[in-house]
């Protein structure tokens, strides 16, 4: 499938040879037009160098991002944000921008010095454009241990014409609501203010990045950016549209995350409807999602709805057990507080599927929610067993 | 080594059948005189039948423990209920005693029936005594991926002379805060009021079965007893040390459910220090207990300090990042939000060790807490992939 970038955007990977493989490690994103720009960051007490810095200049209108694998610049110290801010220097010389209206972005080992030469390098060589290879090169430089490059892009139509939505993200490990070892570039070209974006973002973040898990592990370096800027023209009077896109795109992405989380094999969506509030929703939802029974479970392609039935009810919230059901794809396998008498070789043919869903009927309101998550099998442990060293 | 029961109690255990193996899965504790009792529970939404009974008898003093491995007896309507009663009345008839003052236990798989007619063979089978066999018969009896019987026992001095303090307890998977597939069952020959008993239970169990996880997941069936007969004489003008010694007991046997965690190979003790609040130290401690990427390190043995960094400052409350220090064993290993160079070699020496201690002293105050916790294995994902076919 071809991507397409958002009118005025550029982008492009180099490999500054940061990580062990020959691999892209160093990517640039670049606006024309200086982008209107809201972001989201870890909420770890521990925040990378780079964290720090976009805080900073979330507020001007942003013309670059700089991004790194290979190393998190985390627990780098005052070492960590020179190094940051001298590769910041390097990028604005060759791409005649503000070193403020750069946004740096960095994943990989913590407490690792950035390797500012390569890196500068890198900034000097890279080659950014707008067709298929430039965005794929782009996708693979903010890669750990991702076994694909995650692009999502989205058409939209506005009064004045065509716009476009592209995110590009990373997840793998350390993936947890509020964010983890996630990075989430979404680019787009229309028109709109910067508190009516930032609201946006955030609103959209609780359904799509704060609705998934890998390992229930949150991260130093967690950084959503969403860059508009304005060459598509306005979303006035399509407000509701525009927002809609944007979830979905954010939704497709975190999707992609959580299907390629470390060892996973599975991608599991957990439905919770007819609950009696959002919240219960989304905190049964997110009980189900994180725990390390249902996953493995998953992974051993096991119908235990008990597993499902105890995380669920694990919920520390206020809600009624009795008239719950679970379903296993189409199958219920619960209900009335009793397990159902249900075909095991339907329902494993279900779970042999590459993803699942679980739905949990609450049947006691109006509202619902969806977390995602995948399977826990051996190949999680060996990734994480081995990983620094 | 010996293991001790207090005076007045007697137990046993036998093979019902309910296991595939051929091991003991029927267990009994006799309390000559009616004990005062205190327990507490799982919070679970979902409550196994003989949680419920338990926490109607609960108040009676009580004259025996009827306990089974090999099914939950969770999620099994009111079905679940009689066949509960019918296994306690054919233990009354048995022992002489009220239904009212046999407090049930099981553990096992969820959503299957009881086998009355086997259990109610067993225990007309059953032979109970206070010898170490006997002790041996009736842990076993609670054991379900445990490897190991679990039995602390401790022996303390009151006014009147000698008193004894010995718990059961049976663990393996979905342990957690607020406890999980966990069984205790303390015995002790004092007298104390029961209301003070409840109030030292619960307050002990904060700082023991509440500051453990092997893999985050809390169960249907968690019960933790509390029996004193009073036999040995009363514990006033000593409570202080009673409640030191209870605490001992309960901390010894929390570290062996966490040691046979499922998969485990090692046992690690989280230790938060000089922490501004009981509270944040627990919180702290328990981040870092339940991280996956932390116990995974701890697997592959890797000296990964920046895991543990990120998961105490995913902490939701407030402390300051700035001056804590991490340690592994006697090394010092981040220190000023940087790490410190260490050599790898010494500190992998440690981490070869079966016992490991991470020690994060905050710097900021005068509390502190501890959690255990266990590495985590491709034996776990193993056993759980499997368990329920």
């Amino acid at each position: 499938m071809q991507h397409v970038l958002p009118e005025g955007y550029s982008v492009g990977g180099y490999c500054a040879g940061l990580k062990k493989w020959e691999k892209e490690d160093v990517g640039i994103i670049l606006s024309e037009t200086p982008a209107t720009t809201a972001g989201i960051f870890t909420v770890n007490k521990f925040q990378a160098a780079p964290v720090y810095i976009c805080k900073e200049h979330i507020d001007n209108n942003i013309c670059a991002v700089l991004a790194n694998s290979g190393c998190a610049n985390a627990c780098t110290g005052t070492e960590g944000y020179e190094n940051a801010f001298s590769t910041l220097r390097q990028a604005a010389r060759r791409f005649a921008v503000q070193s403020s209206q750069i946004l740096p972005a960095s994943t990989g080992v913590i407490g690792k010095q950035l390797e500012v030469t390569k890196i500068n390098r890198a900034i000097e060589k890279v080659e950014t454009g707008f067709i298929e290879k430039h965005l794929q090169a782009f996708a693979r430089s903010i890669m750990t241990t991702d076994t694909f490059p995650k692009i999502v892009s989205r058409q939209l139509s506005l009064k004045k014409g065509p716009a476009t939505i592209t995110a590009f993200s990373k997840g793998a490990g350390m993936i947890a609501p509020n964010m983890a070892t996630m990075l989430v570039f979404i680019l787009t070209d229309v028109d709109i203010k910067k508190s009516l974006l930032h609201q946006m973002l955030s609103q959209a973040a609780d359904s799509t990045y704060h609705s998934i898990s890998v390992d229930g592990d949150m991260s130093t370096n967690d950084s959503v950016f969403c860059l508009a800027n304005g060459r598509a023209g306005s979303i006035k009077g399509k407000e509701d549209y525009f927002y809609e896109q944007l979830k979905g795109v954010m939704e497709e992405s975190a999707r992609l995350i959580v299907k390629d989380g470390e060892g996973a094999t599975k991608l599991i969506t957990v439905e919770v409807k007819s609950a009696p509030s959002k919240e219960v929703a989304h905190g049964i939802a997110m009980k189900v999602a994180r725990s390390n029974l249902v996953k493995t479970a998953f992974f051993g392609e096991d119908a235990n709805w008990g597993r499902i039935i105890s995380a669920a009810g694990s919920y520390e919230g206020d809600f009624d057990p009795r008239p719950m059901e679970v379903y296993i794809g189409p199958h219920l396998l619960f209900k009335n507080l009793v397990p159902l008498d249900f075909d095991e070789e339907k329902v494993t043919r279900t779970l042999q599927e590459d993803e699942i869903t679980v739905c949990i009927d609450l049947n006691q309101g109006e509202a619902g929610a969806r977390a995602w998550t995948c399977d826990f099998s051996y190949e999680y442990v060996r990734i994480n067993a081995d990983y620094r060293t």
